[in-house]
């Protein structure tokens, strides 16, 4: 159920409708759009009993929200959602193009520097590394742990970048928020419905990757997870999927950019790296993904991949990544990321 | 790397060489056989220097174990791993077929004694119910939690049936441990690498779920996660996977059976309630797996399932199990669980 | 659109029926059952304008079919489709298990000999063989083409087996009817419409394999093409999707044998040698497939397979096939092939 | 097997080299490239003998293929392939972007004429339309035949654009090689390996777009069939894979595109229209398309969607037609649309 405030609702109006639906026993999300506010009721069993709230002054109208997903849904968000960083033009979702580059994970203090040094240079807003890497094998490298975290903390101050990196449960997510700006959820733990929960109380922007396997309502779904407990900064990431097709380490499935896009508000990212596990394939797939009208895309960058302790295969050397992200903002220029809508 | 021993080498032996490894600093695991024992090499970087390990007392040879999982492998323990219950003929993995049935989520209590009570009369050994239900809504029950578990372990204590439940994060893990017989790790878990390291330090059963776009090989190392840690109690469970096939829920992936009990010594099961989302398909998939050699079955059984909370329309009816039981026990009796090797 | 007969109507009041639809541009489909006889109607855009067929003598109702496949589906003919070799007890979809044996292709007159007398001591009713092979590569071994044909016609004349073998275009199609019993239509040829709707003007029975994409509604249709000219003797055949799963060449499918057996009178078969294209592995699936009540199997057996010019490694030794027999019929004697249909 | 020739080698000594090879029982294939000839051998059984070839005049050296794919490979001719149609400036495989565009099915004159012409002002150099159509319904519209060929033709001569329409068997491929100028051939029949060959021996373009569970090698493997019969003009052609992912009708796999143009020299083309299944998703898609590299782009105009008689709803409305044909054109001048090889 979404109640939409009459375009001159003052603040203590809005105020009053939300503490009305905690009251009834819901949980209410105020979504300020640039018009009017609208309230999202969550946490009921089936149908709102709305009772009287349409008689609360400054509410204009009630309506239904029939999909699955109800925060992250455009029928309750109409306008697109912007993350900023304040004091930065770093964006998630604004009309510039975002890019978060770095190498997979963070191996040493020389490393990241080096790399950080690069990728500053180049252009990118946000720089990306793991400290806490989920890996198949149990006896490989697992990530250097609250260590990492601290470099990367150093490296924000050092280059003005904002950090991107993954938590992969409760104890580092906590780690990860105090140190990073932004939550990476990886997409093995797209369905960790207890770690988007916890994500969900954080007050840091969460990135949400795709599982392999996850239909978009699915993934929608996930982050909804997060939204429903209060933390409305989600950015959502395709990184591929798993299919019969094996030229590339999964297919990167670049038409749910204008599908998510015209379902939900929230940014929409793409990993090229991840999906294609070779450097020479990541640039025509991260222009691919611009075309398409991605938000943005993060890729991996590190100053000697073949010494590289994972995925070196799939990161680009620096001057590949500088010249990349030309190519990504002349495209950008082109393609209007406008809401192609099926109805 | 894998120490042999003697066959007739003697428990100090055994010890002395586990020590020695512990010592340089590697992880020991000593899965004794019929006719010996092999003391499985982890922790290390690449290849173990096997420094004077041949020369100790009892030393048959050392043999490098090159696939990528290690102990999981029936190269390191040729014999089926099988998971017994002192003081119950249940078990998993032996000569007979073990049954798991009860209901998807335990919603009350009568509920949960209903169907036990009909599902001890079938003949199954183990009871199943959720108490921590991983669902794709945040909006949907989220199953009864410590409750739940209180509610099967007085069934445990009434029908004699072992209980198996999924645990979803740290906490509901301890808890799980604590009430029940068999930890399940759930399909959207099966990479949840946090959760199988905790799982590897606990000293029940777990049953993993395959996931829905895993490998068999990374399902074998989601298992090698738990065995690295010390519990070398796991039971593989097939329950689907994603295809574009679309007259199922998912795909029963039932090749992975065979090519399982090749490749590893682990216990392998089925569950085609999952898999197959129909009630009316359960049968066939459930007698399939046992034709194609599976240790057992995992099937849901609701006393009403058309008031199920979850999944009813996948339930059998308590008569439908008893008569789906007797079935399986007689394909069961021509199948011959052996290995059939690929060489 | 389907007119029911009177369980008393006349064969001559049948054929009055079929004229009048035949007068109003239609095409009719007499489908009797064992107590009423149904006449399917095609070739119509949209709805059918009945005009007055229900004033018809014999004629009990009309029915509309609203599944994009009509003649295929049980709605318009409830009782399976049992389709007989006269003079023998060779049968598809009747109450014995039909069981299809040979080598992947006729490579000599001596190989062929040699593996159809094992094959027919084995107790299989059909030998296969191809003739003309449809092969990855433009350089690999494409089939002895006639020859092979007239060879498996001596073997018919020799061991009484009826002969199964696959047509690959418009020409061999023709020569395959002449010289074999049933014509088979490979994965590759599912949606290849043109031969379909040659197969549909033979009178020799048509096993139509499953495209490795096909969803199961596209495989109903592909056999529709088959019927809706007038060839009413189409057995399905499942070999195996394409899916990320790669231990096995193919994911056999098996969840398809109960939900085609639910919404087609056709017969269903399952082929494990291509699906899992390996030797070792074709017993367990063949007794998972009779185990989820599949009609009958078809599988290789090369009394050589290393020196086999195809697909040698999937094809079992003489006496494994024998033994394999065996265990499927113990497992069909348990299994009653009723449909389980869901409501 | 592949004979290089030296730098100067005469029109005289590279048929020498062919007439030397058909002697040996192989088919010679000459490929010019604008450094030298090479003349590629098939027809072989494993390795060629290679005799005295390396003596004959003018030979520089002989290399083995090790791929299963030869004639499409890179490693036979490095340089792409242009395919070129005298008079025009329309062209495969060049600098410039190719552009099809056109109607699903030929449904009447004039609806043809009506779209031809606005995709004429559009600037697309090639005009699509299904005269012959692979429709997964018996019962739905098969296409106008020879006549709709008839049509096209017409529309050749009154708009200068070039002709690109399927042939669905024999008959049909002769048909569409008399009045049309790219013979296309349809997923379904990708591996429709007597269609292939057939198309092999006619002396026009062929397009072959890949089958829906086509891998990469299979894709090349088909192309192989065309080439190995000595029709050397072949596009391929991306529209779309089968997946679990069901928010596009299929999944578009356009990492397929750096791959294809590493591996092989023929042109690679996306169909966006097939892929998606809705005009709102087909201009992102078909912009990702040209910039993650391909040499052009095929979709689909109509000038009334809402009547169109097949696939309506993937029909982009003329003008929107022109629209992206413009932010092709700008994306293609930022991408170089050069190999970037894995090695």
């Amino acid at each position: 159920m979404l109640v939409v405030m009459q375009a001159h609702a003052t603040p203590e109006q809005i105020k009053a409708v939300c503490e009305k639906i905690e009251l009834m026993g819901y949980r209410a999300h105020a979504m300020p759009g640039s018009e009017r506010t609208a309230v999202g009721i969550t946490g009921n069993k089936g149908a709102v009993e709305p009772g009287t709230l349409d008689e609360l002054p400054g509410v204009q109208e009630l309506i239904r929200v029939s999909k699955p997903y109800k925060l992250v849904s455009r029928d309750i968000k109409e306008e697109n959602t912007v993350i900023r960083f304040p004091g930065t033009d770093a964006a998630f979702g604004g009309k510039g193009l975002a890019i978060i580059a770095g190498p997979c994970g963070i191996e040493t203090r020389e490393q990241a520097f080096a790399a950080a040094e690069r990728v500053a240079q180049s252009g990118a807003q946000f720089f990306r590394g793991g400290a806490y890497k989920p890996r198949t094998s149990p006896y490989s490298f697992q990530g250097m742990g609250e260590h990492g975290l601290q470099i990367m903390a150093e490296i924000r101050d050092e280059f003005g970048m904002k950090i991107v990196t993954e938590a992969i449960d409760n104890e580092s997510l906590e780690l990860v928020e105090r140190y990073a700006d932004v939550i990476q959820i990886g997409a093995r733990n797209m369905q960790n419905f207890s770690l988007l929960k916890k994500a969900g109380r954080m007050r840091k922007p969460v990135m949400l990757k795709r599982g392999m396997s996850a239909t978009l309502e699915e993934f929608l779904m996930a982050a909804e997870y997060i939204l429903s407990e209060g933390n409305y900064q989600v950015i959502l990431c395709e990184r591929g999927i798993r299919t019969f097709s094996h030229h590339s380490r999964c297919t990167l499935d670049l038409s749910v950019v204008p599908v998510a896009r015209d379902l939900s508000h929230l940014p929409i990212f793409v990993d090229p790296s991840h999906a294609t596990g070779h450097r020479e394939r990541v640039p025509a797939m991260a222009r691919a993904a611009v075309a398409a009208g991605a938000d943005g895309v993060m890729f991996e960058v590190h100053p000697s991949p073949d010494q590289a302790l994972c995925d070196g295969r799939q990161a680009l050397l620096p001057q590949q990544g500088a010249e990349l992200i030309g190519q990504l903002r002349a495209i950008a220029a082109i393609v209007a990321r406008k809401v192609e809508a099926v109805r």
